[in-house]
């Protein structure tokens, strides 16, 4: 008997060239298992990020296992879903969805995927004074991520800083006891400043996605004494990642997360064990191939 | 690179069972694709067969390349179609229908898949005086393939006979010049007398499947002399073949046309050829195993 089929959908915009589908493909096909992952492009398609709830349901008729959920419908999905993980349920974002027996069951598994991609790429990085780009939902899972591995001072930085304000309850009572936790929030204007002082800096914004190309802070705010890491994974070294390498910084580019999230992910929907460095080495060969395609491209 | 992943679904009522989706996934497998089928139980849903544009509609925007379509839904769906192959358009049926370049294209592989099976399981088979019950979408794709093999006379019994009479033009259209044919249409009144001389008889009607369980006729009306095939493949061996076997007529079971069927749409969808021997001998497998945990749920 042939063992049991996956299908699953990453919905969100401009997510049509997202490399998680056939990362996933790939790790389903190395296990064996019949394995379909679709993007979901509320770009390409024209539709609002509040269709999600409409996606989720259609998707549960026609036979999905699960959904990724991804900017900007992290937060909004949490009013379509039956029930919540308690830690999707505290960070006030879900990018996972599980359709089991008629229902529509919500996790996080940025966080996750944040803290062990951090871990790997840069196991000595002082988490005294960090500035956080973005107070969305990755913003908050890596905020929350931030928190359990010891920060100090965390700024966080949003064009509507007033989003973050909800973030703040959330942090401390993410905290341990003992720990000193100082959060401040502010918009663009306020980030050379406090990155003058920071130990690190992490963009969990869009911009630098093909589809939000930029810089997401003004490349005269870094300086060498910052760790950079990025949570956008495609390209696979953004603008910031090149402009702190560059100076010199040390670097966590988005595919450290992009690999602990889709094994996250996998692990949840299947039930079995993905082979974390084969993912990561299949995400490597399929950024390497886009490269040489858009190589080729660019010469025709 | 992945070769690229192919997602499938069944529209139809009573589908969950089918075997037509682990048939599917386990050639995709053997092929080494990436490969989902999924059935979409209107019984199971409560949705009305005017549903079926609703569901390709939100399949498109799911990333499904194709879907069959079965029971009570293969007429219907041509309203909804963009596009329909003139094979379908004739039969006024389809069982197929691709999803490409945002268009909903209707196909019929279900002429092909009996004709194919008949000439397999019953290559000598008399054609001359056929009874045909049902005058639905697979009755009328029945009706054509026999009127391509030659049939003579050919009777369809059907409880609403006035839909068997838009059949006749379509038949006599699909008939040689030089080809002898008779066509005459009745209710199931009429069906133990017209067998009384007839060479065979084809079920194309959903009595005999496991949610419309029986006979479709008295089985007083079978004759030793007669050749009897049946569409419905779940059971295996419905109770018409069963009957029709004790009375020693050489028998078709739905299988050889649910193979048939099934190998054509994977053609069609993917653009490769499928092993239609190793399709065979996975759906002979799954009945197997089927049949042994039916006979184990028995025992329980």
């Amino acid at each position: 008997m042939a063992q049991r089929s996956y299908l699953l959908g990453l919905i969100g915009e401009g997510v049509r060239p997202s490399l998680t589908p056939p990362m996933h493909e790939q790790e389903g096909a190395a296990q064996n298992l019949g394995f379909v992952y679709r993007p979901i492009d509320l770009t390409q398609l024209h539709l609002p990020a509040s269709d999600v709830g409409r996606l989720l349901r259609n998707g549960m008729e026609l036979g999905f296992d699960a959904f990724n959920i991804t900017h900007p419908c992290k937060r909004t999905v949490l009013e379509y879903l039956d029930d919540v993980h308690p830690t999707a349920q505290r960070l006030g974002a879900c990018n996972t969805v599980l359709l089991r027996n008629g229902k529509l069951v919500g996790y996080n598994t940025d966080r996750s995927g944040f803290a062990s991609g951090l871990q790997f790429a840069l196991p000595n990085a002082d988490v005294q004074d960090i500035v956080l780009l973005g107070a969305g939902g990755a913003g908050a899972a890596v905020a929350d991520a931030l928190v359990g591995a010891g920060v100090s001072r965390l700024s966080i930085i949003d064009p509507e800083p007033q989003r973050a304000e909800e973030l703040i309850n959330q942090l401390h009572a993410a905290a341990d006891n003992e720990q000193h936790l100082e959060i401040r929030i502010g918009t663009p204007d306020e980030a050379a400043t406090w990155l003058a002082n920071a130990t690190g800096l992490v963009n969990a914004s869009p911009v630098g996605m093909f589809s939000h190309p930029g810089m997401p802070i003004p490349h005269t705010a870094l300086h060498a004494q910052l760790w950079v890491a990025d949570i956008v994974y495609r390209p696979a070294e953004t603008l910031l990642i090149q402009t702190a390498r560059a100076l010199g910084c040390a670097v966590m580019p988005g595919k450290a997360m992009a690999v602990g999230q889709a094994a996250d992910t996998f692990e949840l929907v299947t039930g079995l064990s993905p082979d974390r460095t084969r993912m990561r080495e299949h995400l490597d060969a399929l950024i390497d191939e886009e490269e040489l395609q858009g190589r080729f491209k660019d010469q025709a």
